[in-house]
């Protein structure tokens, strides 16, 4: 592998390396990378127009510059526009580099992105390169549009909790090099299609995906005053490979491992998810119940109830995470 | 002023914190801050969509983190938005810090940002916050629309080059500690009127801002393969500060210096240009004409010609720059 440093390419080779591979721009973009801003038509003037930033960090959410480091960065900002039920369109990349950065770091990193972004249909469409002297930070904003969204905050007492697929995967993919557990940790899958299905679907009253851990991310779905829940501990969804490596910690890295970008919603009618689970292929499983109570609570098997643990606080000195 | 952190407070208080005081969203924003994502209703379906992202890095850009940092990252994002001619109208900030930041440099950086945003009416409608163990990384994705862009790359050979304002005022400002050179540093003005006047004006044939130095820019500009240009020296609008400020080295911050966001275009009617300039009120200087030579020329007092100085690569040794 070249060991070319970026200071030694200049900025706009550095742009085309980035920039190399990515899906071609479509009639309704106007002017993309290279000019002071990207400009492009609204197609459908009924679609409501939905935008989301997520960043990674060197030494907080990776640790080596590479391939899966740019699916991650396109994969999280596609669970957020997944969590609303949006269709993602087009991204902006902003990256902050040393200069001493590997020129084959970078492809590799703009690979893993564009790879997603293929699967997706994502149309890289503009962004900006800046030199830190610090770790590197790369920032995605992504775009997207829907017919209808569902936001946080509008669940109804009484209305069931459910969560996609597995949760506490991508934990336990921390103290693993490879296998399952590995992949649920650098390469998660954003749920688009099941958050646009469900998004339409019209039983869903509020929705967000699992990036925090569960407790966080249940406590801003129910910001609304006075609303808590109860979450059934035997509910929650467990892979075989999860209780097969954490054995005594499985419940903790389910509750609050977090970035397992998974879609955490509420809804009223139960079998019509359940349906919707069946004809999309996922796993969708109800896991606890929204409550009046102003509490966030855990039954175990017992009938035993007890807080129900939170998770990552991004600037807490407890939520250290490397991964 | 308080010394207290950020990793004292909880992540959902260090929002409020920087989302305070911004201008209040419109009724067609249906969903903003404090969700996954933001989402807004499309208001004219015939305008263009713009959108340009530019970030401010700690011991690159700026050495403290305070207002005029947050009025600088908004207003470099609106220069690049007057410099397509387009008016701006929701922002999102993507801030990643240190755990030892204070929290009252974040809430004076946030000031500064809003106080800009209330002077274009730019909503802050989303964002992220991300922990970093390096130098303060702000960046800003600004969007805004217009009836018409201006791009780079569609100068005609013969157009003339005008530049907006004064320049080498903003790289004097680094030798200073107040005044109007250390203003025309820390705090540019945007040209977003003028840069939508001209967009408007039909005869403005490309258009960029000047951020990284008259020769790089105007090398960016004229994109086109074969174009050049012959700049005259003696046409470059200098202040009366920057010549009692910098003597021998007025030329160099002029054409090298970076930072002034002014307007750099090209046009094929000098006469309309400066109708324009004197009906707003701003200097417009002619200061040079396209030509077919691929080359940029510097055209001196005597007649003499030699290479036009180039400004400011963001990863090149000679390119650094603290401030």
């Amino acid at each position: 592998m070249s060991e070319e440093k970026i200071h030694e390419i200049c900025e706009s080779d550095l742009i085309r390396l980035i920039t190399q591979g990515r899906v071609p721009s479509g009639p309704e973009v106007i002017i993309d990378n290279g000019d002071d801003a990207a400009v492009w038509r609204v197609e459908d003037p009924e679609a409501l127009q939905i935008v989301s930033t997520d960043s990674l960090v060197e030494g907080v959410h990776f640790t080596e510059l590479n391939e899966n480091t740019g699916r991650k960065l396109m994969t999280v900002n596609l669970s957020d526009l997944a969590s609303m039920g949006a269709s993602p369109s087009y991204a902006l990349l902003s990256v902050h580099f040393d200069r001493c950065v590997n020129v084959a770091s970078v492809q590799a990193m703009a690979r893993g992105l564009h790879s997603r972004a293929h699967e997706f249909g994502v149309q890289l469409i503009g962004g900006n390169v800046t030199r830190t002297s610090g770790p590197a930070v790369l920032a995605l904003t992504l775009f997207g549009t829907a017919k209808t969204v569902i936001a946080r905050g509008s669940a109804l007492t009484g209305n069931d909790i459910f969560v996609t697929g597995t949760l506490g995967d991508a934990r336990a993919g921390l103290d693993c090099v490879e296998g399952f557990l590995f992949l649920a940790q650098v390469d998660p899958e954003p749920r688009v299609e099941l958050g646009r299905a469900l998004a339409e679907s019209g039983v869903v009253t509020s929705m967000c995906d699992v990036s925090d851990g569960l407790g966080s991310d249940l406590a801003q779905l129910l910001c609304s005053a006075g609303q808590g829940a109860t979450i059934f501990r035997d509910a929650l969804p467990i892979s075989d490979e999860l209780k097969a490596h954490a054995e005594e910690k499985v419940f903790d890295y389910a509750l609050s491992g977090g970035e397992d970008y998974e879609l955490l919603f509420t809804a009223g009618d139960a079998e019509q998810i359940q349906d919707l689970a069946e004809r999309l292929k996922v796993r969708i499983s109800r896991i606890g119940v929204v409550t009046d109570s102003g509490k966030l609570e855990l039954l175990g098997s017992r009938g035993e109830i007890g807080p129900l643990p939170m998770g990552f606080d991004h600037f807490d000195a407890a939520g250290q995470r490397t991964s």
